[in-house]
């Protein structure tokens, strides 16, 4: 095998498809990236952990076809060291020589036949068409409320649903609960029935970087039987749906509330930093006092100490003590897009929600944490 | 004890000796920091971890006096998050209380009783003043050729030396050698007697990075005995000369060399970033070829592969190849300042000069590493 081509695209290539190797496992060949040529004018880029397959053509000038697979991390260090632009790559059985300008390397590499195969092609049957911008937005402001990745946790899973032109995305892991609602443009929007599917939070954090790297402005999704295949711009996702009964989150948030504070999010922000020096980090447990247009924040750990802060809000409702652990609230607040938040209020121990105010379609609800004493 | 502070110079104050703390020692207050009133209007902070100590004033309005013990990196925390300006402090038995605008922290902390005693009183017969600048910068250039910080290694000391107007300092980890001579400012530059000091490496990277949070043209710094104390603006290290026969190291630098090359620093850099990519982590070996204005480097590792890189230089000696650590070069490479760098050479296994171009006064000697084959 060998091809020429421009060291950004082929760094970039190795940018998107790396994130899916396995640096330390037990096959070393995971740990490479397979590098295909595709006709005189590509090069195709495939890395798998098995979980998740990533695949990514870049252009090239393609002299005499095959394939071989190289480490990726060395492969990602020497391509971002090089000055020049253009790379000329020529294959033996065993290593890949590098050349470009002044600059020669020889890669030690393993045979493709090692390689796993993987099935990237789909039927399109059951497909949609959905903006990129949208739907990466939607992926950041859920992705964080799903329980941390593990395979057959359903709650480390993101439902994502598109019903005509609403897109609707959520995730939880019991304690807390992010959805948000968006209108998009869907170009199977026709159809009569709603897209769904419960995808891995890991995935859609996979894609939702891809996205940051690539130049598209749509993403195709296809889904058969387990199997999914997320398409955008040259770059493709293979993975398996989750399957199981995720919970009806919708039920779960209250419909209306009794109480509602309007908060600055820079001071609430500030303000909770300054008393979360003083939490434990077992519980993280930060208490909220609200009455008559101010919130006291107050923190407790047994051996460092406690602490108290005070910032103006608008609330005149009825004094409500409750209690968070504070994390989620920053979460939130990292990824909320307005000046103000929007706290709907029940009790000390019922569901409370978190809004931005300016934006009505996403909310994070969070479970209080019971006070003692 | 009771007192008011500015939250800048307070803070200031906790970085500057923090650096001095046990985080996870025996002695718990170790990880403290020793506050003490000083009269009406300053406040003295002292940390140990018996090798330093660093102690420092910080300007306050003193109402109560007294002395307490507070954990260094939950005031850092708790001063860095604070809005406002002036900080009030109120010590009980066990706890300090800090308010603040609308925010109050009560800190656990230790008694004053539990805090080792630091004697920095010391006779001033034997003293010298530095300029601040040029003794810091001369730190910088020579510190990372000592050996790793060990108490008792005198390898991981710089020799410092004051005689009129010039100083000298040099380290070596006996792989290579790091030595600079400045013109300095010198207030006891009457004195007869150079001024000699051996100090471990770390005690002068501490003093390297405290210089730049005072604003002081000169460091004060006496000897006595086995002691010395190091004063710059309001601070003050303490600590202990380190005692024995530090290597003849002038004697090892070669008077002349046969060959001489000139590089462009830039180049040589990414060069060398480029073929390290592909030498083994074990020995961090590159062999450098000088021949006919040409220098070509090359790396190779027995898992990966190998790398070549050339580049043009001003060298017109006979050909010469030989092999260095390039994590010493590129240390060297980092520090010096200048555009071209100087190599000068003699023979494949004898001491090689590294310098600027522009700084006759500042070299560096690497012992290059036997080729094998």
């Amino acid at each position: 095998m060998k091809f020429s081509a421009n060291k950004d695209d082929l760094l970039n290539g190795i940018k998107i498809v790396e994130r899916a190797t396995v640096v330390k496992g037990l096959q070393p060949v995971l740990a490479n990236v397979l590098i295909e040529t595709e006709g005189a004018n590509q090069v195709k880029l495939t890395a798998t952990d098995f979980d998740i397959s990533i695949i990514t053509l870049i252009d090239a000038h393609v002299e005499d076809e095959g394939k071989f697979t190289l480490p990726a991390k060395k492969l990602g260090e020497i391509l971002s060291r090089l000055n020049d632009d253009l790379i000329n790559l020529e294959f033996s059985d065993s290593a890949a020589t590098i050349t470009c300008k002044n600059s020669k390397f020889d890669i030690i590499g393993i045979s493709a036949n090692e390689f796993p195969r993987i099935e990237e092609n789909i039927s399109e049957d059951d497909c949609m068409e959905i903006e990129t911008k949208p739907f990466a937005k939607a992926i950041r402001q859920v992705v964080s409320a799903a329980a941390g990745y593990e395979t057959n946790n359903l709650l480390s899973g993101v439902v994502c649903e598109v019903n005509k032109n609403i897109l609707e995305m959520a995730a939880t892991d019991g304690n807390r609960l992010a959805r948000v609602r968006e209108v998009v443009q869907n170009k199977s929007a026709d159809d009569e029935k709603p897209f769904e599917m419960l995808l891995s939070s890991r995935v859609l954090s996979e894609l939702s970087k891809i996205s940051l790297l690539t130049d598209s402005d749509s993403i195709k999704i296809c889904k058969e039987k387990k199997k999914i295949v997320i398409t955008i711009d040259k770059t493709k996702i293979v993975t398996n749906l989750m399957f199981g009964q995720f919970p009806k989150y919708n039920q779960l948030i209250p419909q209306s509330f009794p109480k509602e504070a309007v908060i600055d999010k820079y001071n609430l922000t500030s303000a909770l930093e300054r008393v979360a020096v003083m939490v434990s980090e077992k519980n993280s447990i930060v208490k909220f006092e609200f009455a008559d247009n101010t919130l006291k924040l107050s923190g407790d750990s047994p051996e460092a100490g406690n602490s108290q802060d005070e910032i103006d809000i608008k609330y005149t409702g009825e004094p409500l003590a409750i209690a968070f652990n504070y994390k989620f609230i920053l979460e939130f607040l990292k990824i909320a897009e307005s000046e103000e938040v929007k706290v709907e209020l029940n009790s000390p121990l019922s569901a409370t929600v978190f809004a931005p105010v300016s934006d009505e379609d996403y909310i994070y609800l969070v479970m209080p944490v019971q006070l003692r004493g």
